[in-house]
């Protein structure tokens, strides 16, 4: 078998605790034996929480649930287990929810759909109930004992390496932190898994105005990323903001204090998925796809998504060839606006083509060793407007059909 | 390096001439060494041609000519060369299709605009009109003698065999012979190859008639076929009815004369269709996905497309396993309205999950047997309305990432 990822890891880096918000762990061995699979995160009455979730259309009862739970302002935690997504298991697979849920929130002293739930790994087996609830008392008597890290392995199912991220920003004179700990998409023989975020502040925020900075957030970021174009029954984004920091609780969304938080959850965020491609199935390069003068940014995204998500321009990059016809053939599919004498394509910030043709004397040394390192920059200008995007992905290899292909073998 | 296409190829059927319309090869050695590369085809005047081509909006030049001809009832006859596509080569590019067009329609008689083009192979070279000029005298003095074999045989690029097909139906008391030959899409290293298609028919109908019914068929086979989800900038389909046939010119695309010949004109195409994703890169499993009882017929396409195209659904076909997690993600993931607990998915005509949950008790031997074998069926009943689509592709293996992706190694 392939090595799973040979682009490095990421460390994790330290990051301080944030007051008001508490994790636990524990071990249930309902697949994995050995380690924690069960994360159990509880905010501080008063702090409040925002959440994005999964456009699928098949969603898992985990994401019905939570989504429920964020729009009624009601949330206060988030239950978390991995080996098991409990998507697409019925009403069997509901009941499992409402078994453990309520005995959870009942300990817990908070409203049963105060308690989200999330849950990944395989899709289709209707998980046990009793496996989380003989756990209660262990994972009660441990809140507030556990880290960012120790939680951020908790959730893990194949990712290669455990992802964190944190930053501080200003606000009103304060220093306020943002943590971030994701898990990525990644294969439980033989199902899907799925992407799953955890974002916390100290920060003072509205509801309505934490909820639009992080949708604002997701599509910069996790929505910006793709590995195979695939999309999870239950990817799950959280974002709590405690109010412990002494600063005016933060309620319109385009004051300069929301801004700055704004970027600082950005920048969680972004680290947080690029990380999250680098730990991609068989993934060899990280790529990063810049388009501008789209005719809108909606046809920026979707010219930079084909081109992502198009299986012969992975492939090409995965053999470090600067094959830009194929970068022409994926923004003629996109459906999006172009016209191909006025497209502009750079490889690594070198200039390949132009006026609808390859740039004439074109010395093609110092893109080929562009495309042999493992950071691969594609960047198209559509010459048509001012809509511009960044999506990134990583590249398609013999490791990602092993993973995904060969795992009966 | 893999073995190109695992799947059996479909011998070359035996195949009538059609009355009004004569061929020609001859070897231009422009790309490819001791075999036919370029084929001409002429229909006698009074023909009439129908034309579809890429939706693709960076459609090469050729492809723009080619739109042009049939749309103003021009076209006369077609010149295809294989081994360099003239796509995104500028104006020069322009300039030397020109150069050749002009003098080949002079030789021919006809006007230039009657001469269509078509051009498969690397994307991004000029194609120098030398090699195809030097060619005049000989393919001219060919005209007439070359089977529809022998033409499949010269619009080759990497397709591992050459096809056609052929049937006949009864139109007013006649026979009607209707032929097809093609090329799949295939890679010459470095650059993307396409999809062309060419059709005849002694029969005699209107030019408005006849775009009408190649595009509803297109839109039933070729267009109902996928193998990466990448579209060609340069994917044309011709069809030529010479009206040699006995019987008064069909007009009325609803007419029972007019259903009879879509029948069979369906039936070739939907043969070709079938035979280029058998010649898929890395192909080893053929698979058809039904999907029923979507809201509208292109909500179903849309969910047998994205059933069709997600990498995931299509390692796992590779990998031989009835993973219909992965395919409830699919169509989660297709925008289409969808309901999870509507649902219900066979394998191979069982029925594996239902009403939001794996089949109770379900006996899962006969699937795996069934996903063992080289025809693969999908069937995805919504549960929503009527629509209904099926959709064609293969698996995707490590092959396909070989010929895609390991071509300078």
């Amino acid at each position: 078998m392939d090595k799973l990822s040979p682009l490095a890891p990421i460390s994790f880096p330290a990051m301080p605790q944030i007051n008001g918000l508490s994790f636990s762990t524990a071990a249930t061995a309902m697949k994995y034996q050995g380690r924690d699979d069960l994360m159990l995160m509880v905010a501080d009455e008063g702090a409040v929480f925002a959440g994005c979730f999964t456009t699928s259309k098949t969603a898992s009862a985990p994401v019905h649930l939570s989504r429920h739970g964020i729009a009624s302002g009601a949330a206060r935690a988030v239950i978390t287990n991995a080996g098991n997504a409990n998507a697409f298991t019925g009403i069997r697979g509901e009941q499992a929810i409402i078994a453990y849920r309520d005995v959870f929130a009942c300990a817990l002293n908070i409203a049963p759909e105060s308690l989200l739930i999330a849950s990944t790994g395989v899709i289709g087996e209707v998980l046990e109930a009793d496996f989380i609830l003989k756990m209660k008392d262990k994972i009660l008597g441990q809140l507030g004992h556990c880290s960012w890290r120790v939680a951020s392995e908790a959730i893990r199912t194949t990712d290669t390496f455990a992802k964190g991220a944190t930053t501080k920003v200003t606000i009103s004179g304060q220093t306020i932190i943002i943590n971030g700990i994701a898990k990525g998409s990644g294969m439980i023989a033989p199902d899907m898994a799925t992407m799953l975020a955890y974002l916390g502040t100290d920060a003072a925020i509205s509801q309505t105005c934490l909820q639009i900075l992080l949708k604002r957030a997701s599509d910069k970021s996790f929505n910006a990323i793709t590995v195979d174009s695939d999309t999870s029954t239950s990817d799950s984004v959280y974002l709590v903001a405690t109010g412990h920091a002494d600063i005016p609780q933060i309620t319109d969304p385009d004051s300069s204090e929301a801004l700055a938080f704004f970027d600082g959850l950005l920048e969680v965020m972004t680290d947080l998925a690029h990380q999250i491609v680098r730990d991609g199935e068989g993934a060899r390069k990280f790529v990063t796809i810049n388009v501008t003068s789209a005719k809108h940014p909606s046809e920026a995204k979707k010219i930079a998504l084909a081109v992502a998500n198009s299986p012969l321009v992975k492939t090409a990059i995965a053999g470090e060839d600067a094959n830009w016809g194929r970068i022409v053939m994926a923004v003629g599919k996109s459906g999006a606006e172009a016209d191909r004498d006025k497209l502009q394509i750079k490889i690594g910030g070198y200039l390949v083509a132009k006026n609808g043709a390859a740039v004439e004397a074109f010395d093609e040394r110092p893109v080929a060793l562009h495309m042999q390192g493992q950071e691969v920059e594609i960047s198209i200008d559509v010459g048509l407007g001012n809509g511009t995007a960044t999506i990134w992905t990583c590249d398609l290899t013999h490791g990602y059909i092993t993973i995904n292909g060969d795992y009966r073998s």
